[in-house]
């Protein structure tokens, strides 16, 4: 199967095979990190013969950042089903997104975490532009919680005297550090923390009591 | 010299030496990660000769333990200075340690972030001796927030209904969540918002307005 795709060079089969070794870098890195994945782990979990992985890509970098975009493509659409919901309210939208993602991440051991909250760790002073393009995606990220502050103030369930940007961006910041505390303790309970802290509390413009 | 220490195996000189790789080691994997500092770099960086790593270290493991160990304790002192400063009040002690971090991050170009961050990231999936000992550090550190807290209900500078716990959690997790951001944006702006909604909102029993 990996021979024949490497055989066939048309178009579409390598849009296929390069497809199939982001998928299988994306899952290695999320486990392991950038540093840590071989160029040959990734042909090797893709089942594509050894050699041929700089006939995909320029460099590691330039699979990096390929995996990244890939990443936070499918990151926003999925995020768009839960933001984009409005037959809830915006906060509710919010809260059964981060919802979700804390039983996936139960459900997966505690593991993995958040693919750009660990490269940005890992990579922000290795490599100018992993790092510029993780720096995008976090702040597309923060826009688009932004927008959905709001939406709240419009709709009265978020105090309108509160600036949604920088409420976006501390809302994204401490979700990324329960996140990585999370994995480090392999407990969901910091990021129920952080939900009840949000959701109960900061965006109800008081200090939950937990 | 380096030759001079390893010529002396006398227990002074090897916990000299020791020391020197465990100094050197520290600098290193704050700026590249655990990964990618080969036990070569940390020799040469060092002035250790090449070859006698595992003379005083059975494994980079090991080495890795102790690096936290000795990081975890030099900054528990550091903390110390500032959390045991009776002269002010336990808020102001706090806010007062988080503004020194801040600072000495800017002045180092918003690099390097939190050691033990950045390994719990890296590590959290990798090792589990790694993983257990950087929760360890991780829950002393909130173990001393959360008595500051309770400090600071004592003296009514924080509100008596709230967790010290719980809050002592949200804002560890928040702040490492912050540096992160932080260290990937090369600007300090989302550590001043963490110090802004912490200190001006959330620890004041309401949400600030950034």
């Amino acid at each position: 199967m990996a021979e024949q795709v490497t055989g066939d060079t048309s178009p579409s089969a390598k849009a296929t095979t390069k497809a199939t070794l982001v998928d299988a870098g994306t899952q290695l890195i999320l486990e392991q990190g950038y540093h840590h994945t071989g160029i040959q782990d990734v042909l090797q979990t893709a089942g594509v013969p050894k050699g041929s992985f700089y006939y995909y890509f320029p460099s590691k970098e330039a699979f990096g950042l390929e995996v990244i975009a890939q990443f936070a493509a499918a990151y926003l659409a999925r995020l768009e089903q839960y933001l984009g919901d409005t037959t809830a309210s915006p906060l509710t939208r919010l809260r059964r997104h981060h919802e979700a993602l804390l039983a996936r991440f139960e459900r997966r051991g505690c593991r993995g975490g958040c693919l750009i909250g660990n490269l940005s760790q890992e990579l922000a002073d290795q490599s100018p532009r992993l790092r510029a393009q993780l720096d995008t995606v976090l702040t597309s990220w923060r826009a688009r919680y932004a927008q959905l502050f709001r939406e709240a103030q419009a709709v009265g369930e978020l105090r309108a005297d509160l600036d949604p940007e920088a409420l976006a961006d501390f809302y994204l910041s401490s979700f990324e550090g329960a996140l990585l505390r999370a994995k480090v303790s392999k407990s969901p309970q910091p990021l129920r923390l952080f939900l009840a802290m949000m959701f109960d509390g900061i965006l109800q413009g008081h200090t939950a009591r937990a």
